[in-house]
């Protein structure tokens, strides 16, 4: 099959953080598909075709992407951040997995890009300078059980939190039942981060402590960082404050 | 103070994966700061002053890059991959809060990059699809038993595991030992694969399952990571295989 697939990674938000591998790829394309925000961040050009589908049919999506390089096409498939992270890699492989043998004779090149985690770590320090993990507050791939003993494995073993889709229509009281359990594990005065759409016009940071962190605070569009008892936080006066956890740990704690 | 502090993060290795915001950086930079084999990604110029210090001594070079950038340089520290993730960020902000307080008026950026976990994870398939956490088995750091805590609590919770600084001449038991650790919490056939300087010349990879995970099969150069119940192989004939994590969890498992 000559056709080839791209799982393009376009980074948080700002074209000086999206690789230029990813540049390359997207000048390159014959068809781009994805989530319509996501789309709209790669400049229209004759040849291009885009394809907009609603951030819910990822498998669907997937599938005619598979499609689209079967016959022959240039394709790529767009996600923010990393494409790998609770985006859209992941469903292609299953997509490709349950589909036509054929399409493991594809040309498939996943790009990687700077994750929202990332990239909001970095606006406020060095929160995730330790070990860490990356939670989905989403409860429609799995049990709402299982999110829960996720979260009480990671705070009681030390890890900084990074949860993905905290919140949204659909799922409005699920971010507060993490803080909530969240409070009855860790020390209420550990940070908490929200780190909106960082690196875009609307990037939005408040940073605040466990006993103060309320779902509100948060919309689609966060990451929301808890730290461990290792976060600190350096007082800067007027100019806020940064966040980092510390490498070391003594063997007390 | 004028001075500028930025904290780079040059991605896996190979130039199409490190940010435009770092490589602009980087072309103004008056003294670059790093381990030998990151700044020697820095290309050479007149006006640049390289400062190449051994890997183990962060704190010295965190607050040699404060004391420049105090003096009114335009200092870089340099890392590979994401500068947040086990690299100089948590560093140079342990030295800020633990110095001069006139640094906590420096302008400091970090500048995110593309991070071995996930370029690793894009040349596999989608192995980091679903949570995931990421744990360094150095022991410098930290006592040998919380890594050891956080290994047991990220294989139960089933938490895809990224394993940073897996082995080295001074470490040269601890990789083996978390295998073992590792067999008796997970099936055997859980998927491990060996992702070596991914982007770079040498790049390598290997992939096998945790039965026959060995530490020869790492060097200090190599991110481990460790499946989870959930991780599946597409085998593709002579074309090998890749790997992913499911999106979706069972309510069963």
């Amino acid at each position: 099959m000559s056709g080839r697939l791209f799982i393009v990674g376009l980074g948080p938000g700002d074209l000086s953080l999206q690789t230029p591998r990813a540049s390359e790829v997207l000048a390159q394309a014959s068809d781009v598909l994805g989530y319509g925000p996501y789309v709209a961040r790669v400049p229209q050009r004759p040849g291009l075709t885009r394809h907009i589908t609603d951030n819910r049919e990822e498998l669907r999506r997937a599938g005619h992407a598979l499609e689209l390089a079967a016959a022959g096409r240039f394709v790529a498939v767009v996600s923010s951040g990393d494409p790998g992270v609770f985006a859209m890699a992941s469903a292609v492989f299953e997509a490709i997995e349950a589909g036509d043998p054929a399409w493991r004779e594809l040309e498939v090149e996943v790009i990687p890009g700077v994750s929202a985690m990332f990239a909001a770590a970095a606006r406020l320090g060095a929160p995730l300078g330790h070990d860490f993990c990356a939670i989905s507050l989403s409860d429609n791939l799995k049990p709402w059980e299982v999110v829960l003993d996720r979260l009480t494995a990671a705070a009681r073993a030390g890890f900084v939190i990074a949860l993905y889709n905290p919140i949204s229509k659909a799922r409005a009281w699920q971010l507060g039942a993490a803080f909530e359990r969240l409070r009855e594990l860790l020390p209420t005065d550990v940070p908490v981060a929200f780190a909106r759409a960082v690196s875009r016009p609307d990037e939005r940071l408040l940073t605040t402590d466990l006993a103060s962190a309320h779902p509100n605070m948060a919309d689609m569009s966060t990451l929301v960082l808890v730290g461990s008892a290792q976060t600190r936080r350096i007082e800067r006066g007027k100019r806020g404050s940064w966040l980092y956890t510390r490498r070391s740990l003594e063997a007390a704690s």
